[in-house]
């Protein structure tokens, strides 16, 4: 098995279009351009349909990136994976995580125990009509598997997140569905984002082994008792196929980080944020030598209107979308107990985590 | 001196229109509508100057107490102050808490130490070129100080919240000013409500000796060095004057209820929010034989446009106001410290706290 | 047949709970409060499912108008039917139109042809999930007939505008619903207000004969071919039935009003407006002797995405819904041509004219 | 004097990023990339600070037309004037208008009269303190007698559309000023973007002699009795400096488009929308072989809160801003009388026309 070390870097950024940090790094030798797999974004859009911060931040740094790598913009696109969530509400801060990965000889002597690893894989593109049904959940899943492979891990348990970018649909798509004689799963573009995010992580729970594979069409954004614990889905208009990114520990890491997660099991659970920072010492006897490097979490208004007994308002308001609405709130939360805004709080958390709830997943970098 | 006795009851809303959950204290004999002193209440409008949800609400209250106090409705606006929050952002749940005070003939045996105590009083109404200027600063330190006495509290240092309802310019006020050769601080409604909250909450600070009196017009909304520790204040369309509530503990109380209060720092400050909670016998070793009856809090985007040095989108989000913003995630943090979404958290905390942090006060019910 | 006398006044209101207008022509006799069958209002709310200035609007006017019917204010709401529509997006002004009906011993001698007529029904309770499918067409057919009746109409050519109000889904009513095994047409409160619109529309299409009887659940929101040109339908949370309004000229009116009618084809039918100001006298050549009294209309966004080959953004856009912006389109386009902003434009015109176009009605005044 | 030829050309956008219309027109050789002076785009973004669409089209296509010129994206920047207005509110439709201009030997033989003509000019960059103040206002001035020049415009009844991009103050910007002792005009971000446009207006003003050249720091936002007829300025983040361009006729043009203009005096003037398509030969008896190419006005939100006497609620409106109200009404209107949605309608007319209305310009193409 080949031993890799994996590289998580925060970098803040001034708006969609700014790549002036991750320029800096790679020109200071601190980020090398061809080890990047992976670069996850929250950028300051409104995070629905009609949020064009992500693909500019896509375009900015596949145009940033080409020279340095020597390949066109969209080549740079093919080759690296970008997840950009839309929405920084409340005192969520826009910036940018850049996973990178590099294979080594052996591991270094100091190095002990399982240690984070990141692997990749894509879906083939769907149709419009496939969209939060059973053929993407059966996609997913095999490319679940596929990128558990490519990160070095065999056992389920040590996966704590994967991420998933997953397509949408417009009218344009639905349209092209139906001139082919095709119904898709619903003609709103806003609800098509709720779909293909709840497949993607319905996809996830299959691959872990966190339910069976006997889903149907129709439980989708119905059973929410169905979910996977570990999955985060974005959908963007970018794109028509999923990318997976699982992370997790592996013994064939030789990296300085090392993850862990928990679950929400409503959008006011804190001791589950402090249960997925102890997983990596931190938490109220914090282990030294480590430092946060950035906490990945989902989050969504409770589908059945309210939390712990209390009547929300976000399903209800017209001026406000609810995803906008759970990002702020967990997202203040989230802020407050890890002391920093400039975290991965992503909206619609459909069948990932229970319902109202979603995963929190920390990530630490130990200091030797 | 009068000893009195202070109830405080929150109960749920299912729509600004709705006064059930009264009604059927009061059928029960739980409240006597005579005995209510304020309402604080927390609706589900945009909190902004086109929040009609706070009138509403309400004009609901004052008709179906009407003849309950042989008053009528206006009467009965007059008689009780109501001061309705507006802006459920996030997992902020609609809720009035209902503040009612008797005087009894002496303390009960069993009650030793300070009890919560309650005192209230009115400024004149103000010219619409008064707001958010010394004026409103001066009339309010003086009705501050006036419903101290009234709560029986001597000492500034047992005052935990004041809470003040404040007016709002509209265009009509502001042209009404302009006709009679007078500028108003603001002619945008929106602004004038910041300028209006934050000159109440000097206001405050200058009764408790928290800052001198010697507050110039151009420090309001500028200087915010210049705050108090226990100000909380609401502008809304339905008033030209400001109506103040002092909640405090006092030696004069027999009441069953305890507050106490800390200061955010900023909107992340989660250590403040459990100092408030073990101020009054919460926390991580909670004293038996309490319960949390609700916590009031203010909050707002920091005006620097950072969070502990990492960049907010609040104040430059044309799509959803600031405020909207703060409550949402100063709610999320509050709830999930709190356990419970039913909680205050108001929006726009100039000079209320420091800038972009701001009082959290909380009131426990002791069961004995 | 009786002869009847119809009155049709506009009444501008300064926020939701303003009935001063209305107050003041009831004090000097230009109103009789006994003759009032319906006000239909603009009031200044998003229009959607968390819109409470027309329950607020409604309760105002109850309030104001029982003592003046000897009536309470829960039965004033049953005697007249109120129909709110929120959302006065751009020029749009708020503003209640009041619509009267006296018996009149016979025409006077001056009127020929036929007059304003207007007549009143309701359907029964709906359930949850008879919303937006046919239980609520053959109902809402029915009362049509039976409004037609009332207003003295027996020509459906004389039926100008048919105006509905109907329910919508709450999650409460959505899980009501579940609890006795039902599933209702959608779980989104937002979408079950598209529902009841169009399935309340194409009753009034089966009852004017516009389209056959053999309508089917899934036809509804689909079949945008079958529509009728003179629905208008505005759903709110405040009730469970739908109560139906039928404007027309019929000659057992003795009325000083007129009304026409066109069809918007698509959002931008300037050619349709001018038509309906046409068809009641005005136009290039108006004829004397007649005021302009209001403009009834309906407005939504095109569900293609596009009006006349050019893209337009409102399906996608989550920062406004698409019944928002389709009013400030199509108000900013009728108030030009009427020349004023006090004009009843209503959004979600599902099944109300032909997709992305919709009905427009107007009353004019004959000054003898 | 120079002869110059002139092309417009709107092209539909499918989003922020699409270049593809301009690029096969390119391809086609239907545009010389090498002639393009300046693209005016509507881009469905909020039209507020955080409106990143703006800055994402002009990146897109700097990218595509860099390598068309033989230079780098910033250069492209540097050369070709992009003024990209955010908001497609409604029905207006997003979509790009290129001017192109080239030189020719001499006037053909069958061109007679003056025909439309273009001019360019910049302003130095201004320091934060600047905006909205004297400072930009005379500098403004001296650019648009530079684009008059530059344009072979020397009669100011010939310049019928002066278009002027000018910037915003930012967080950064404010502290930036206040870091050098110097106070902003104001320390909002989107109040600064309403004086930077008011102060570029009225340079306009001042150039063509519309208003006296001695305007103070205080008229700006205040004196909306000073205005120009035929500006129209939009602010955005991306530069620190005001792009001046000039549209008129001029007999040194051999253009095919003529270009003519009228002033709405509120937000419903439908006749001066007609003036200004009549000015060009349209309307009720069109001259035949004339198209129309498109419309450039200016919408705003009345200062007063009204249009012609009834209340409008667009400045109260919490939820969405007056700038967006203002452009769906307007963009409704012209959208109608010009019988397509793909119009410029910009908003924020401050100093633009009178207050709450602004200029119209039409563009119209003669067939030979």
């Amino acid at each position: 098995m080949r031993t890799t070390t994996v590289g998580v870097i925060r970098i803040a950024t001034t708006g969609p279009g700014d790549v002036s940090g991750l320029m800096a790094m790679i020109g200071s030798g601190a980020i090398d351009p061809a080890a990047i797999l992976a670069i996850l974004g929250k950028t300051e859009g409104n995070g629905g349909v009609n949020d064009f911060t992500r693909e500019y931040a896509v375009a900015a740094l596949c145009t940033a990136l080409a020279p340095k790598l020597g390949l066109t913009p969209h080549e740079v696109e093919q080759r690296i994976a970008f997840v950009m969530s839309g929405g920084t509400e409340g005192v969520l801060s826009p910036h940018i995580t850049v996973f990178t990965r590099q294979e080594v000889a052996q591991r270094p002597a100091g190095i002990s125990g399982k240690r984070m690893s990141i692997g990749m894989a894509h879906t083939r593109d769907f149709l419009p009509e496939e969209l939060g049904r059973t053929a993407q959940i059966a996609e997913t899943a095999k490319a679940v598997s596929a990128a558990m492979a490519d990160a070095g891990i065999a056992d389920v348990a040590d996966v704590h997140f994967v991420q998933i970018k997953c397509p949408l649909l417009t009218s344009d798509r639905v349209e092209a569905a139906a001139g082919r004689g095709k119904k898709t799963a619903t003609t709103s573009a806003y609800t098509s984002m709720a779909y293909s995010r709840g497949a993607s992580a319905l996809g996830v729970a299959v691959a872990l082994g966190e339910i069976g594979s006997d889903i149907r069409d129709e439980d989708v954004l119905r059973r929410y008792d169905l979910f996977s614990k570990v999955a985060s889905t974005s959908s963007g208009i970018e794109l028509m196929h999923n990318v997976v990114i699982v992370l997790g520990n592996s013994a064939a890491s030789a990296s300085e980080f090392e993850i862990g997660h928990a679950v929400m099991d409503d959008a006011i659970d804190a001791p589950a944020v402090m249960a997925a920072l102890k997983s990596v010492g931190f938490g109220a006897d914090p282990q030294p030598g480590r430092e946060l490097v950035n906490i990945f979490a989902k989050a969504e208004a409770s589908p059945n209107g309210a939390v712990r007994g209390f009547r929300h308002t976000m399903l209800e308001d017209t001026d406000i979308s609810s995803t906008r609405h759970a990002r702020a709130a967990v997202g203040g939360l989230i802020a407050g107990l890890a002391g920093t805004g400039a975290v991965y709080v992503s909206g619609g958390a459909e069948h990932q985590g229970p319902a109202g709830g979603g995963p929190v997943a920390v990530i630490a970098r130990l200091k030797h």
